[in-house]
């Protein structure tokens, strides 16, 4: 018998002590019912939340879980260094040996500084690329999300008009946007900042059109301004490389995070030469940005990544996903979105604009063992096996069967109602 | 012999990966010559250099090694923790527990948020502070350090005049200027950020005046705008409470990050009943924020926080180093400005301006095996016993006496000079 009794003591304990009982986006307010709050533990591509339920984790901690979670390896490095230390006076030799790792791994990358968020990251792009240039604005895809600083964060709250000042947006991958959007901002151009590919909530994903991307290129390198390529969430899962790669594209910087060391705190920005001096010049710093646990850990992720066929293993399993929820939809004849990357995939319903049948569908899915999200792209890790994968679309099949039997009985999607009125407002 | 030849390999290496070899509040651009960069491992109230060179760490990682480094019960809560899982799907019961714990620990504190920079911690609050009133304005003191983001960092490299919108400037402790300040605010003043006392580097240390606190606490109570307390430096160094229970004073928020976990990073905002709401509502969040061993390292800590004798400790020792320095500093002929709280201390010789003599006094005591900043303030943390401060202070009388027979030959001091004159363009 499910019981998640208590996940239930647990969230009426938070709700007093932590604002709205959670908060950011391992809050469930907008998950499907059922859907667990809080966990116990992790290892490989498992996860058990505090009632006992194990789970097979398709969503990765957001992103940091690559290399499964756990590793015996990664976890090692960072136990030896712990024993040395971690947030010290001073750096340690891992700061050295990470930066060289990354900028022979990382074409475009020249130097490297470490951060914590993907936010820090990509808030030092965007100051790196105005003190190079002199100049101020910014062009960024309308919708795509680089952070939760007040000059990025999605909703409005707290944040003042001069917060979102010389932002100018364009649409991803279209190149008549773009120009429109560098023609208005004339010869105050400082930077372009670009995700991976289009990886926005609650729409289907889209990888990145090779002209746009060269597009993109060339206009920087014809007004002086800086690409940059928010590479926080898809990083090392696209590529041994900047995302950007795979378009054949180099940006000037590039923002990482989650990945970096499979899930110990790191985030880090990356550039080119020519990016060097205003690098240095910036003057940013952070309590814990030179602790050499994480960079301990992400010098073994580092190398797993130079070393081992992780990424064709994820394409792979990412790709047995695909095909097995593709065939189980056009069985049960649903007409089933699956967009971006195998290795990166958003599982949508066509015909479902408030996700009702995608909440209904995951939650099946849930209380059969396996963790999927109605609306954020998934990620898949190396510990996930072809067993792990048949097992979910046994689970997948079933909810399927469900579905089709009690679609025409769902109702409104109340959990997201607020959301959307709140994104139209 | 004196060979610090492992860190200038380190350095040479670290010039081509790493912009200006270092960046930030760990690098040695800004210290007296001899001061390593690289760091090997660190123990309790020691550090040890690449070169195997031991100190008496004064510094303390800038604030997060409060019970000394490697502590082993933190260190084992910690640990087993990451057999559990660290950055997962979701959060574990500890996030409950440790916003229990501050909750009853922080007299003013109603709910808590994490993050994982001092900067995150701050930006939220400026955030919430907005959310909250619905107006613009935030009154700070010029000067004061909140975080390396555009909006508060030092210098205004990468910055835009749009960053720094709607703040307004006082002098700390000054009442009448708080007052100027809050008149040109209006009925736009969302709200006031203080320090929990003068800590700005490069300045003599100042107390907060009970009267200035309680004037800015009534100021926010007749404008409803917010009183916040940045403690990322001080907290839980100056009370087993936020730094302003010192002075008699709750705020709305305070701001958190450093020791809360004894080094491992987590940073986070408190609040009182009243801004419950504007936090339910900020929508941020970050990869690591839910990252379950820093805070089970966090509630150990915070168990000995509310346990031990620390802070009386702290205050023993630190009055054991500032009384013996105070005589050594008579006994050569030295005026020497010992500020702040003896746990935070302050070292600065009078007559000093471009600190040739700070310089050259630490120096000598660096060579002698304890490590002193110059300009900044310092860290007593719990690990420190008398012996190591008696150590100490063979070595600064040692220090005192060569620079007795050598101030007269000390030139300007070069490295502090860009800096000077980057302040005041």
């Amino acid at each position: 018998m499910w019981s998640n009794s208590k996940d239930g003591e647990l969230r009426e304990r938070s709700r007093k002590v932590i604002p709205g009982g959670m908060y950011g986006h391992q809050s469930t307010l907008l998950s499907p019912d059922g859907y667990p709050q809080f966990f116990e533990r992790a290892d490989g591509a498992r996860l058990w939340d505090v009632d006992g339920h194990g789970y097979i984790d398709y969503v990765c901690a957001y992103g940091p879980n690559l290399f499964g979670y756990n590793h015996p390896a990664i976890r090692a490095a960072a136990e030896e260094q712990q024993g040395l230390g971690d947030a010290m006076t001073g750096p340690t030799a891992r700061i050295v040996e990470l930066a060289e790792g990354l900028v022979s791994t990382v074409a475009h990358a020249e130097w490297a500084m470490f951060c914590k968020n993907g936010t820090d990251a990509t808030s030092l792009a965007i100051m790196a690329a105005r003190a190079h240039t002199g100049r101020r604005k910014i062009l960024k895809a309308k919708g795509a999300y680089h952070g939760a600083a007040a000059w990025c964060k999605p909703l409005m709250t707290g944040v003042i008009a001069e917060d979102r000042a010389h932002q100018i947006h364009f649409e991803f991958n279209s190149i008549s946007s773009l120009e429109r959007a560098a023609r208005e901002a004339g010869d105050d151009l400082a930077g372009v900042m670009v995700s991976a590919f289009l990886h926005d909530a609650f729409h289907d994903q889209a990888l990145t059109d090779p002209e746009f991307a060269r597009y993109a290129r060339d206009l920087c390198d014809r007004t002086g301004a800086l690409l940059i390529v928010d590479d926080v969430r898809a990083g090392f899962r696209m590529a041994r490389d900047c995302s950007w790669a795979t378009v054949g594209v180099e940006p000037d910087l590039s923002c990482w995070a989650k990945v970096v060391a499979n899930g110990y705190p790191i985030g880090c920005l990356l550039g080119n030469e020519k990016t060097r001096d205003a690098a240095a010049n910036l003057h940013v710093t952070g309590s814990f940005w030179f602790a050499a646990v994480p960079m301990a850990a992400a010098i073994k992720t580092l190398e797993l990544i130079r070393t081992t066929d992780y990424l064709e293993h994820l394409e792979y399993i990412g790709g047995l996903l695909r095909d097995g929820l593709a065939e189980q939809a056009r069985s049960y004849g649903f007409s089933l979105k699956q967009t971006g990357p195998v290795q990166m995939p958003a599982v949508m319903f066509d015909g479902d604009p408030d996700f009702r049948m995608g909440y209904a569908w995951t939650r099946e899915v849930l209380k059969r063992g396996s963790y999927l999200h109605p609306w954020h792209n998934m990620f898949m890790c190396v510990a996930m096996t072809e067993d792990d994968v048949t097992r979910t679309l046994v689970a997948t099949d079933e909810a399927f069967d469900i579905l089709k039997k009690t679609v025409n009985t769902l109702g409104p999607n109340e959990k997201l109602r607020p959301l959307f009125e709140l994104a139209e407002a």
